[in-house]
């Protein structure tokens, strides 16, 4: 399957960041994570899952592990399975990130 | 790990296309493929693998399965475990795709 203009497929919530699926296969999981300014996805980890984060539009703020890094467009992140991370966009802006997963979550 | 200005750490080379790893857990390998104009990594499957494609810079022609789309900058495409894909740079200009494999290629 073909994704184009990935970015403008984007969909926005007022009340906190959304998720959406891009696609998904058996091992792997790519989505989309939007951020209006000041919304975040909180420090979190995954057991046994690898996740890649991929600025597309905006900049956040991106923790992984001990450490903070401000990303923008063309950046990304590699948090290994089990370290913690999380993502906030500190404004003005909106904040578009791919999300990729392996494993792919599974819905429990 | 943090991954800054992806697209600026290609390497290309006059003979072939080229693959750089940038980053590698247990489940998940992201890594960066450059192409000259004419370059191409012809048609292949992985058995077992999900790949995903996202085109950083300039464009290419993309094959997945039966369909061949030309793919720009913000553009990606999903080839799930056994779906034959390719990817030729047709030129002027450079072609630099991120390449993203669940589970990760194993040297052998």
């Amino acid at each position: 399957m073909f994704l184009k203009r990935i970015a403008s497929t984007g969909e926005f919530s007022p009340g906190k960041m959304t998720k959406q699926t891009l696609a998904q296969g058996e091992s792997l999981f790519a989505g989309l994570n939007c951020f209006e300014p000041g919304q975040e996805h909180a420090l979190h980890a995954h057991e046994g899952q690898d996740k890649m984060y991929l600025v597309l539009e905006g900049a956040g703020e991106v923790r992984v592990g001990g450490t903070t890094e401000t990303l923008s467009a063309g950046d990304g992140a590699f948090a290994a399975a089990g370290v913690p991370h999380s993502i906030r966009n500190p404004g003005p802006g909106r904040l578009i990130v791919m999300a990729i997963l392996a494993p792919p979550p599974r819905k429990g």
